[in-house]
C-alpha cells in the first residue's frame, strides 16, 4: 500500500504485538450508554439505514416536535429530495403541503442557541467562526462567542429546514450537511442531532443540479420506508449506541492528539467538527 | 420552497427588478484567463469528467511529474480506486507496481510549504490550523504559523499520496478530501490542485468500508479512460476557466460578506477553505 495515505494504519499485522495504551484512549467506563428514545433510525426502502442520536436536552422543543411526528409515522413513504454537492441532504415531505399532526407545534421558538457553554472539554485554539469550542460532557460539540452558546453545525450534524424567517421549521424536514462549510450554518439553524451511523447512505447520494439541488424529478429521490426511534424496534432489532463521555483525561489528550499528531511531520491543528460524533455501537457481550 | 434552506435564492423571480450590484460582485476585469496547460481534465469511462486546475507556481516539481504522467498517458485506463467516507477519494494505479516513465522524478522532494506568506486578501480571524490564512492573487487558498507557509487543504483540493515518509509521493497517486476536516493534512501533503469542475462525480461515489476505504473488488472502482492537459484537447472540446483576482476591494469585500452573511440572524464567521475555488467556466461571447 505504498502511496496510501496514512499507512501506519495498515501496520496492525497479527505477528506485531498490540501497542501499549495511549493516554487518549477511552477506558470502557468512558463509554455510555445513550437511551433507546434518543436513536432515531430512518430505513430507506431499499432496506439502508440512517442512524441520528437527537439532541434531546440542548434542542428540546424540536426533538419533542420529531418524536411526535415518528408517532405519527408522518415521515413512512416521504424521501430525500434535496441533495446540493458540498452543501446538504434533506428530508420530509417534498410538496411540502402534508399537514402536520395535531400532536406537533407548527411554529416553536428557534433554538439557535443554548443556555450556556458548558463544555467538559475544550479545543486549544479559537476558529473562524467562535471565541472557544469545545464539547459538552455528553458529547456534543459546542461553540461560544464570549456572550452566546450555540451546538455547532458540522459534517453529519442534523438541523431542522426553514424559511427565511427564524421560527419557521417546525422539525419535519430536516437536513444534513454533507461539504465542508457546515458551520457557516451555526446558530441560524436549529440543531436537532447528529447522524452517528449510515452517513454514506446521504453522503453518496446523487447530487442534484437543480436550483438549490432540489431533485427534478420524483425518481430522483431516495424513498424513506419507515423512521422509527430505537424504543420502538423490537429488542432483536435494536440498535444500542454510546457516546464517549468528555470530562476526562483521556479526552483532554485525544483533543490534545488532534491537534499534534504523532504521525504528521508538524502539529496539524483541529477544530471541534474533525473530532464529533465520539458515538459507537454497545460492544457485544 | 418554504422548507428550504436560503429560499432567498429563490427570490430572482422574471417580475422582480434585478439587485443592485453589491460591494463583492467581482467585476468582469476580475475573471482572469487560467492557461490551457495548466488544467488537466479526467474523463471517465462513462464520459463524466473531474477538472482540476494545477498549482504550476506553488508546487512545481509535483505538477511537472504530473504534466510527465500526462504526456505518457501513464493514467489512462486506471481508476478511482479509493473512495473513504468524510476522507478522501484517490486515483491512479491500484495495483502501485505500474512503472512510472523515465520523465518522472521518483522521490521528489515534498513540496508542503511555499516560499512565502504571499496573501493578497486575509481572512479576518485565525483559525485552529493556522494563525492567518487568505488567498494568493491568483486565488489560492494559503496559511501561515507566522514562520511557515502553506497551500491549505480544503475539500476539492487535490493532493499527493504518499507512504509514510515525506518524499514518497511522486504524483502519481491523488487524492481529493471529500468531507469536513481536509485541513488536519495541512503541511503534510503537497498539494498539487484543486476540482474546479465535477466534484460531485467524486465526492458521490459510493464508500468502501474496506480498510482505507480501498475498495476489495475492481469491479467497484470507476475506470479513467483518459487524462489530458486541456492544451492537448482539440479547440473545440478545450474548456476555458478563469479565476477571480483577490487583490481589489471587491474581494475583501466578499470575505467580509461570508464572514457577515446578510442573510444570517448573527454574523457566522467563516474560514478559508469556505470561500475557495474562485473559478468559473469562460463565459461565452
Amino acid at each position: 500500500m505504498l502511496t496510501l495515505l496514512f499507512a501506519a494504519a495498515l501496520q496492525a499485522a497479527p505477528a506485531v504485538p498490540p501497542s501499549p495504551p495511549k493516554p487518549w484512549d477511552a477506558q470502557p467506563a468512558d463509554w455510555v450508554a445513550i437511551p433507546d428514545d434518543q436513536i432515531m433510525v430512518i430505513t430507506f426502502a431499499d432496506k439502508r439505514h440512517v442512524t441520528i442520536r437527537l439532541a434531546a436536552a440542548l434542542a428540546p422543543q424540536h426533538v419533542a416536535n420529531i418524536k411526535a411526528l415518528i408517532a405519527a409515522r408522518w415521515w413512512d413513504g416521504e424521501s430525500v429530495y434535496r441533495v446540493q454537492e458540498n452543501w446538504v441532504a434533506q428530508w420530509g415531505d417534498a410538496s411540502e403541503k402534508k399537514a402536520l399532526p395535531a400532536t406537533v407545534v407548527k411554529t416553536p421558538a428557534a433554538e439557535f442557541e443554548i443556555g450556556s457553554f458548558a463544555a467538559a472539554a475544550r479545543m486549544t485554539r479559537s476558529d473562524g467562526y467562535s471565541t472557544i469550542s469545545g464539547f459538552t460532557a455528553d458529547g456534543w460539540p459546542i461553540a461560544t462567542d464570549g456572550k452566546a452558546a450555540w451546538l455547532t453545525l458540522c459534517y453529519g450534524s442534523v438541523g431542522v429546514a426553514r424559511d427565511a424567517l427564524p421560527d419557521t421549521g417546525s422539525g419535519s424536514e430536516l437536513f444534513t450537511p454533507i461539504g465542508q462549510s457546515a458551520r457557516r450554518l451555526d446558530r441560524n439553524y436549529t440543531v436537532v442531532g447528529r447522524v452517528v451511523e449510515g452517513m454514506a447512505n446521504l453522503s453518496s447520494l446523487p447530487r442534484s443540479e437543480a436550483a438549490m439541488g432540489v431533485y427534478a424529478t420524483a425518481a430522483e429521490r431516495t424513498a424513506i420506508a419507515t423512521v422509527r426511534l430505537a424504543s420502538e424496534l423490537p429488542a432483536g432489532e435494536r440498535p444500542q449506541f454510546q457516546y464517549r463521555a468528555t470530562g476526562n483525561p483521556r479526552f483532554a489528550a485525544y483533543i490534545k492528539s488532534r491537534e499534534a499528531p504523532e504521525t504528521s511531520t508538524v502539529p496539524t491543528g483541529a477544530s471541534v467538527c474533525d473530532l464529533a460524533v465520539g458515538v459507537r455501537r454497545k460492544l457485544a457481550g
